[in-house]
């Protein structure tokens, strides 16, 4: 170990596994353990899982950003907690068991925040790290960030991250990721769909930022209707996604911030939001 | 108002808000209230939904166009109508369900028509104007065409429009469309699935019309068998789709029409459709 | 009939339909009526679905790919078998029925089989050949590869092609290739994901081995659970996906191979994997 590695894994001990810092109605979460590659650990797991519970029960948080410290924006769980198991009675099942349940949960808690989530991918987005991209609502990543799911290189198929990745990107893009667990470079991640914009990597918190803020700029009300819409239509056949969508637009109408918003677009002046 | 605006609105109170043409098969619906941006007014939504209807069931029609006049496709929902009902004792919300009810068995009428609906796109596709070209089957765009779904811009998610929107385009595609409510690029809507091709601006016509005509000339019965049943298995699990569709393929092969397009194929004849 | 039609014709009536190669534990499997465009005969379907299911089961092999000999990878069914029951006492709706049912059980068996099934497209991929590319985990086509799904230009629209065809792209993609039965370049079917790599002609099956290489270098086990459990959870609700897919990555980790491939990548060596 050099002397500098040896002083970010003191560092790293002294500091969070996540960061959060608050500016103008955006959480900034940030991935903090650079020096594991932010592994998902079951810290980082519990951290994630409370932050993004929190963010979206909270009237001052008005859209989630997800970024990493590090040259990885996460490399996926973390192996070593993993095998650590292996000497248990049951060889690890029921801890694998637990921890699946606890990275799936967070991972819909992501699905499910009322407030938008999104990803500020810089470096390498692996396995369930990748997965954690797959399951924000938007996503912007640096020139040099790269995507992949190479489970199947260790003998141990990226299962869970797959369910987000195939509902991002069309079967065979998907497949491809899964069975060679090859790296995507930005520009692919990006026409494939699995990233909304790639922009320089020493831009990228700024172009991150930027789509917060235009995000943050809308009614929270309106956001957190629509983003529960948009989950839940998707999985009904087309009739009865209208049929559900069109309730949905009514009670819509009838909140204060649409009256306000359409009023002010008639009037041709900007919206006073309820919750500004 | 300057002395043209009034004179188009003046004109506008003479014609009707849905043109209909008809040439060769090909029926042109042609949204006609400019002045309004083609907004989708109880009375248009019914112009469309009925003339949709009424194609459906003729046998003049074989392929339906929707193309627009004036700088805009359809600016969506005719806002004046809809909060002339604020003032209703339930604040709008019986109009409101009432209407949403409309629009959306307009879109579906569409999906379901019997013969092929080819949106024209030559300006802003907005809101439910939006969710008129990913409900047609085709959409061929100018190349200054635009789309996007701003009701979160006026604290009104664009819920009806997301139904269609997120049938055509990647999650997150739709996502960044309906969160930002910012406007997409004719090429980037044809990257992202909702528009067929991108041609120039004044050869649009040119170029959906022979995308019509090419549709216009196969059989009729065919298309239409086609077109129910690849809506329907879109919704079905693989092994349910293939049973569906096997049925559907037999009962194809015993019409008229079927025998008569392979009898041609193999004698390299063009075929005598049975509805020409 | 040239003199070499008759050489070729003869020639095939000596040769297999599907030629059968074992390489390094890749079953190549190639499509051999070039003369028919290797239309897919009730002997072609047949020994598609033998191959395909033996090589599920056999532990020699583990990944398949199939190519094709000659000018097209796959007119699609042979209209000549099918126009040969018209005289059958029902129209020939018995035989039909009974050849759509034995082809999309051949289709469901590449979805089903336990080891990743690679397209090497060459040329033409018509119809229910190009409903056997899509059927693919992956497809490797060569710069001049063109895929279309022209049934409605005989009357018999693509039905059951369309049923893996719209799982691969956008419905509108897939509508366009539906109705108006064009050819797509292969370029463009890439940009639509429909195939994964488009390479020079002559580099194709050199660049498909490399990708199958590539494949078959992994734990078969592992890829086998993988495969299966991909094409299970598209079909489920997200919650349901992730209860799933978290079930089968712990059944994944308490296998032998997830065991060493994980060791062996924590201790920096490449993995020896239990089948090989």
């Amino acid at each position: 170990m050099t002397a500098t590695t040896a002083q970010a894994e003191t560092r790293a001990a002294d500091e969070p596994v996540l960061l959060q810092e608050h500016e103008g109605g955006i959480l900034r979460l940030t991935l903090n353990r650079p020096a594991a590659r932010n592994g998902l650990s079951e810290a980082l797991i519990s951290a994630l899982h409370d932050a993004v519970a929190e963010a979206g029960a909270s009237p001052a948080v008005r859209v989630v950003v997800i970024a990493a410290n590090g040259p990885a924006f996460s490399a996926g769980h973390d192996l070593k907690e993993v095998t650590a198991h292996r000497g248990d009675a049951d060889r690890g099942r029921a801890y694998f068991a637990w921890l699946m349940e606890r990275c799936s949960a967070m991972m819909q808690a992501v699905v499910h925040c009322r407030k938008p989530v999104i990803a500020e991918v810089q470096g390498v987005a692996s396995a369930a790290g990748c997965q954690l991209v797959a399951s924000c609502d938007l996503a912007v990543a640096g020139a040099g960030a790269r995507f992949c799911t190479p489970g199947v290189n260790i003998g141990l198929f990226c299962s869970t991250p797959m369910v987000a990745l195939s509902r991002n990107v069309a079967r065979k893009h998907a497949m491809e990721m899964l069975l060679t667990g090859e790296m995507m470079a930005a520009d692919e991640a990006m026409r494939m769909g699995l990233v909304n914009r790639v922009v320089p990597d020493d831009g990228l918190t700024e172009a991150t930022m930027a789509l917060a803020r235009t995000v943050a700029s809308k009614s929270m009300a309106t956001v957190a209707t629509g983003k529960e819409a948009f989950y839940r239509q998707l999985e009904m056949p087309l009739e009865d996604a209208y049929a559900y969508a069109s309730r949905v637009m009514v009670e819509n109408m009838l909140i204060r911030d649409a009256e306000e918003g359409i009023g002010a677009f008639l009037e041709k002046r900007p919206p006073n939001w309820e919750d500004r």
